[in-house]
């Protein structure tokens, strides 16, 4: 299926490895142009070098923390005029309601919602111009269904989840289209964490831990990075531009709600 | 995008024409072989030989109204191991309330709710012997946002979205996934009718009524078929078996709810 | 606090025990004259009589199956302009999907869809004259959260649920609302029977069974009917009238998603 | 209907006026002691007087924002072991996406998602110990349906919707609940407000802005504060206990979607 999308260019943000590699990578074969971020500079380097060779697109690197205006500013420069962005950066640690300080919020609120917000006030207006705008965020299962361990990860990401939603509105007519994949469970670096956490916490062996995370979903497997890519890919395509709004669960089928 | 699904057969329920048959050419045009269904003759063979001759896929034709238990039979006969099925079907009338008699909504459930239901019997044992299978429903965007002069059509819709909700729990297991695409407002044929509706209802002239049609979609424009029938695709692809239990909208952007 | 409702008329369908009795009770005690129904006379009997002796209101009883257009009559008869409409029937027994028949289907369609929509058409003008109405569904918590093994329940549940909605734009207007709450284990006749059939079905004992019934339950308890019933009675108040159109869960907090 | 709370004690915030007074005035008079606040002591010292003349209950004023360190602590020595507690505080102004800096962002969640995190700390681990709780958050109707010029609205009420549900989770087995109300269109002092907003920023006249409030809602009217407050009340009364985690709409029937 030609998505439509050969040429275009992307911004990614948290995107030199996980989830957001993925996406990179499947746009990346689709002749998008994309640039990636990360905190780690060597992460970043492998994942440019990677792309821009395997699959004959400019890849271009921005190292930091993309929730600081210096690196958001960075990620303009490199790409003036993006065509789709990917919304992204890592959740907090799980941490129990009656020990969250207020700083802890406010801190994760500024990662999740604020800084990504910031950042679409920099790309919209030339995408409404140009009429063509895919956002992307990845958010996480638990919008939909919070788990109360992880109040700083839902709480913000909810947040997010209601002004993307009232954004759409108003930029539909422009053919900027936002989206929102919602991930359970991917085999990524952040379920090796969790286990790690698990083990520590519950004192379960990392065989456990793993069986755990795969016993909560109902396709009875981890996604693959790969799966995921593409479905970010293909929101991103020229002929999804009617699709906007939309919370889109990858998750093996494990949510329990109609809607 | 490689959807990995070329080889693949489906079964696509009313498909000689409209957003059916949208779905049924993007499947064709990745490899797929169909067998389109639709009451009119004349509309199969056209679609039939249009798709066989331009994607070079086998394409087989089935006539009848795919509710009743003959056609069910037929066209399982015409491809005995379906991978992928569409469930579809023509809508009925929009009917006040007060005016819905018990054959109206029995005759409406029959053909939206019972009858689709009785075609997955058929089907859903062998998709889970071969660990591959993909159903999609074309619903309606009724089914979240309940227009009064539609309950016959959003009625059995609605009961059907939560059958195939509870049914994609125990399939997911075995790759086979059920998702529901809820279209609004597509350029095709019903459009059409329902600007002629309108038209005699209201006493509007076709410009006046295809503006309105127009104008409660937040993109500003009537989706295109083929944008429908590529998502379609992309939920029947190998990589799209991570997600199931979903109902995406293809609504411009139009739906006020969060979630 | 005052519902405002002393003296309001009442037709409760399946109301001569369990949930339904629940809030044929807490109207009474508000002062609410109530039509009781039930397949068994003795039931209705002991229900009116109970009644009618504890809170001095009119309680009449009209025995039959309220999906029969029969009964439905006789319903109106003994209460011609009823101001309070409860919807409630008994469900199916769980079925297994492949195991259910057309007829089955057709069956359970027929008395949690088609009929209680039949009755309401017979009362919904008169409500919308006098600009007083509260029309209550009892559903089921399934509808938002679909069993696989209870299609014949949720499937047309979750229709009347659409066209509940549908309907409810329509009458807000003229002072008539829509409403239904959503059970999940309540301490009735139904938990009971639940609990004999998996005993029967998967041999354990009946404090296995009540236990695990209990276990599903975030509150840690069963329900209690007069819960419910004061549930129902609130949303029956004057003062409700400015919700419509809405389903309130009463599940101990179970339900895991955020809407 | 009694509601089985007399004598128990409330701390509302943002009560001296509109909706959060209204909600203290139901529980007032049913036998509710109440802590009022409000950022003027005028205001505050009028409502206290009322409600313990008109009640006979103990009515106690805290002047001062909620949203800071010391005015909870003062709230919490107003009333050490609370029952119920209403979250409650003024919406900032309808600003444009655009327009929106971090700084905006940052005050409203602290504001509207931070501070009633903080203040609920305080006051869960006694509730729990207790065995009895009724948290109710005052939130808005878009939450469930953003207005893309609300953005500073709905997304730290969007966050706090979802902390709230997470914690209805945990804290369901002791009897403590955690619901919302969601209003849209009552008439105070807000509506007032924004009617004024409207004049000036369209340059229409005070009727028109009224009268464009109502077409908004079904219900063809606006809501009255006591409708609210006894909806409060409800959810807060004894016989409650098992519902939690909801996010009941008082709209006059104006939400579009299913749930």
């Amino acid at each position: 299926m030609d998505l439509g999308i050969s040429g275009r260019n992307a911004i990614l943000l948290a995107s030199s490895r996980g989830l957001g590699y993925a996406c990179a990578e499947s746009l990346a074969r689709e002749g998008v142009n994309v640039v990636i971020n990360g905190r780690t500079a060597a992460d970043v380097e492998t994942a440019v070098s990677e792309l821009a060779t395997k699959y004959s697109v400019l890849a271009t690197g921005v190292v930091g923390d993309s929730s600081t205006d210096e690196v958001q500013e960075e990620l303009i420069n490199a790409c003036p005029t993006p065509d789709i962005v990917l919304l992204n950066g890592e959740g907090p640690s799980p941490k129990r309601f009656s020990n969250i300080s207020n700083a802890d919020m406010t801190d994760s609120v500024q990662r999740s919602l604020t800084a990504p917000l910031m950042f679409l006030q920099r790309v919209i207006p030339g995408m409404c111009e140009r009429k063509f705008g895919r956002i992307i965020a990845i958010s996480s299962a638990m919008v939909k269904s919070p788990n109360p361990a992880m109040s700083l990860s839902h709480g913000p990401r909810l947040g997010l989840t209601g002004v993307l939603k009232g954004l759409s509105k108003d930029l539909a007519r422009f053919n900027v289209t936002v989206n929102q994949l919602l991930p359970e469970r991917f085999d990524t670096y952040r379920q090796e964490q969790m286990a790690q956490l698990a083990m520590q916490l519950r004192g379960i062996t990392y065989e456990e831990a793993r069986a755990e995370q795969v016993k909560s979903i109902k396709a009875g497997r981890l996604g693959q990075p790969n799966e995921f890519g593409d479905a970010c890919a293909f929101l991103c395509s020229a002929q999804a531009g009617y699709i906007s709004g939309q919370n889109l669960q990858l998750d093996g089928g494990s949510y329990e709600g109609v809607f």
